[in-house]
């Protein structure tokens, strides 16, 4: 029989009362977040009130020299890993460090030390959560990862923790902040990709190499978090059917726009009737669809649950505030011993789907050269690879010269619903045909 | 000196590990949300797996001869509140009878019994909040209310434990679904007050007496509990500005679309340097401005944190199956014995403004007598009072004939940034203008 007095009350340690002790928590890394979640910690430690206060015993760099405008208390910085991590005085580890192998192998560290994990690296978590998983429930000890997926906006928590009774059916989500700020930037002002990425770059929006951020693998990563999250489901980098918007022109966002459109490079889970469907694709969204209005480097999550309907978060998705927003609200969870709930379990193994089987209608875009035939020579391919055409868009090119070469000229054809499959086998076909020039861009049409 | 193993680590039986015993509840009230909650925890306890399982011992209503289109299972169903506030098998009560004082006295006898509480009482928690958290602290039990506030969206959580490291600025939010759905309507159909009001009772967006959702009782309400949270300001009802959407015609929306603006019941708490501004009132926002294109029974709560900026949440506020979302949530919380956060205490005593002390544009709709002078009696009022005009319109009335009485037009001011207290003062003017028909409508402009 239950006892009620077995789920136990807010001790007054667990609520920060008089009695509570100091918890020490050791930073590893202290670049832009971690010296957003150090400044915090040391300047503002009242406002942390959930719980044991947070005490920063451990700000561990590789270069201690260098200087980072932050005033650390004696003996907080230094350089020896294996100092903090066996340090009794700490309770829990913040990684910050990046990268995979080095990453993992502090945070397998951390909790074989007894030590509770924090960690905002979406790539470790992605690639090596499960073992992380493994490795802390093996040595009872949490870890935490909420500022690894879509930064300031609490989407970790909304999904195991507020929504933890629905039964989730979809995710469609905007995970790249340097690609929705680059999208937004083309479409508002007609700028080129290669001008926008400059000016992203110029505001701090975009890395030197952004190549993670516009392929598409970094929202990849983020939503293959959020879909063992949401769906319980066992799903991996390699099960998401990945798209870049390193391809777009200036022309698609235009013709996206004539479309009553805006172009999105959008993260989607979507549980069907042949499993889990996983893709993150340069899309075309409907202008009413409230996804197509979040601009910038903003980041939202739409998440449908049986109960719930459609609930949002949005927010900034990266940043050094933001970002320590969300580190700090896992370190002041583990400070107020509040266990994380534990993940959802499928109703049956949950199969990603593989790209060939997924359906949608798709925007093609083709540049061809601009003579007799051509467009009937593409309408051939579609037409016997067995996809049917919506409608066509192309607009009138220059009056050709009789003497000079015929002009290029883009032509979108968008498609009604088919697969994958049929996609695939088509542009094997539409590859040799030689009036094409160069990559024809393809992108999802959302329902 | 701290000591790691000091936070308990997720233990066997909090997070539904074989040894878990369930958690008995029991609901008082088998309404709508009621009914959404039992039918979830009786139907699909697999997905319930936060912690120690649920399980469903009472549900307390009034008339158990009322068919209802549950089965539940035999001895559960009775009107004896007594009988399962004293059951030892009971950790949990589920106060769902709506109303204050007997759903206070209800809350108390469960804290003194010694069982935690959820609640989905808005006025409950707005009125008598502080004397329940207060008894749960004496007798060391919990007391939650997620879905006191917006419904399915989980801002209390939100507020208080993922964005816990912020120190809050601001609140806007759309806090009253049947407002925002009349408001849409009305201005996507420009149907008046009243259709749209008959439309949303047909369509269960509206109760048969929609008062306190239109006149702003409610969402003034939601906003003192989510204005505690924020600020850990001891607010009260009072201490709201308020106005409701019940004073609108037609003709004011199509005014606010013509000045780029959409209406919004907006429930606004902000941090100034004259304390702490509390406002529910019919505004005028921006098309551009998110908050703008949330329509229908949505909700949304834009929070401004330090660290996070702005973060959104939004969702349905409303109705069966998201009000159980949120009502599950807590009880999941509580059985995974995950204590809530301490708290926000201020930086020091926070005033809230008083309505003459709130600044704010504004727009003014005046239906007057078409003839010469009005127009300048009425500048000349608002002048005197200190309340500078930033545009006018008014539209070309019908020909006046010459032997007809004069028409009736419609006058908009929208003035500068001015005081409550010199609005008030002018309208205790201009209610003295013999050419005024009607009672002047007056809406915030949002900045």
């Amino acid at each position: 029989m239950s006892n009620p007095a077995d789920v136990p009350a807010p001790s007054p340690s667990a609520t920060g009362g008089p009695a509570a002790e100091p918890l020490g928590v050791a930073l590893f890394g202290l670049g832009t977040v971690g010296g957003g979640v150090a400044e915090r910690l040391l300047r503002h430690p009242q406002t942390l009130t959930a719980g044991r206060p947070l005490s920063l015993k451990h700000a561990v760099v590789r270069d201690v020299a260098k200087n980072r405008g932050i005033d650390l208390p004696a003996g907080v910085l230094h350089d020896d890993m294996r100092r903090a991590v066996d340090d009794p005085a700490v309770a829990i580890g913040v990684e910050l460090i990046g990268g995979i192998p080095q990453a993992f192998e502090l945070c397998r560290d951390l909790l074989r030390a007894g030590k509770h994990v924090v960690t905002a690296n979406k790539a470790l978590i992605c690639e090596r959560g499960p073992e992380l998983f493994a490795l802390a429930a093996e040595h009872g000890r949490m870890i935490r990862y909420e500022a690894a997926v879509a930064g300031g906006v609490p989407i970790v928590a909304g999904l195991t923790e507020s929504l933890a009774a629905n039964r989730i059916t979809g995710i469609r989500a905007i995970l790249n902040g340097t690609s929705n700020f680059l999208l937004s930037r083309m479409a508002d002002t007609g700028a080129s990709y290669a001008d926008a990425l400059a000016e992203a770059q110029k505001r701090g929006y975009a890395e030197a190499d952004p190549s993670m951020d516009v392929d598409g693998t970094d929202a990849a990563q983020k939503l293959v978090i959020l879909s063992r999250l949401a769906f319980g489901a066992e799903v991996t980098f390699a099960d998401v059917s990945m798209g870049g918007i390193d391809v777009l022109d200036a022309e698609d966002l235009s013709f996206a726009e004539e479309l009553g459109c805006a172009v999105k490079l959008l993260a989607v889970a979507k549980r069907t009737e042949r499993g889990l469907e996983l893709s993150v694709r340069p899309t075309l969204v409907r202008r009413t669809d409230a996804v197509a209005n979040i601009n910038g480097p903003m980041n939202v999550v739409a998440v449908r649950g049986d109960l719930v309907g459609d609930a949002w978060f949005a927010g900034p998705g990266a940043g050094r505030e933001p970002t320590a927003s969300a580190v700090l609200a896992d370190l002041l969870s583990i400070a107020a011993a509040r266990p994380p709930f534990r993940p959802r379990q499928p109703d049956s193994p949950l199969r990603p789907v593989p790209a060939d089987e997924l359906f949608s209608r798709f925007y093609l875009r083709f540049r061809v050269v601009d003579r007799p035939h051509v467009f009937a020579a593409l309408a051939d391919i579609l037409g016997s690879s067995g996809i049917s055409l919506a409608s066509i868009i192309q607009h009138a090119g220059p009056e050709a010269d009789d003497n000079a070469d015929p002009s290029v000229v883009s032509v979108v054809v968008m498609t009604h619903r088919t697969s994958g499959a049929r996609l695939r086998a088509a542009a094997e076909r539409w590859a040799k045909l030689e009036s094409l020039r160069g990559e024809p861009v393809v992108m999802l049409v959302a329902d």
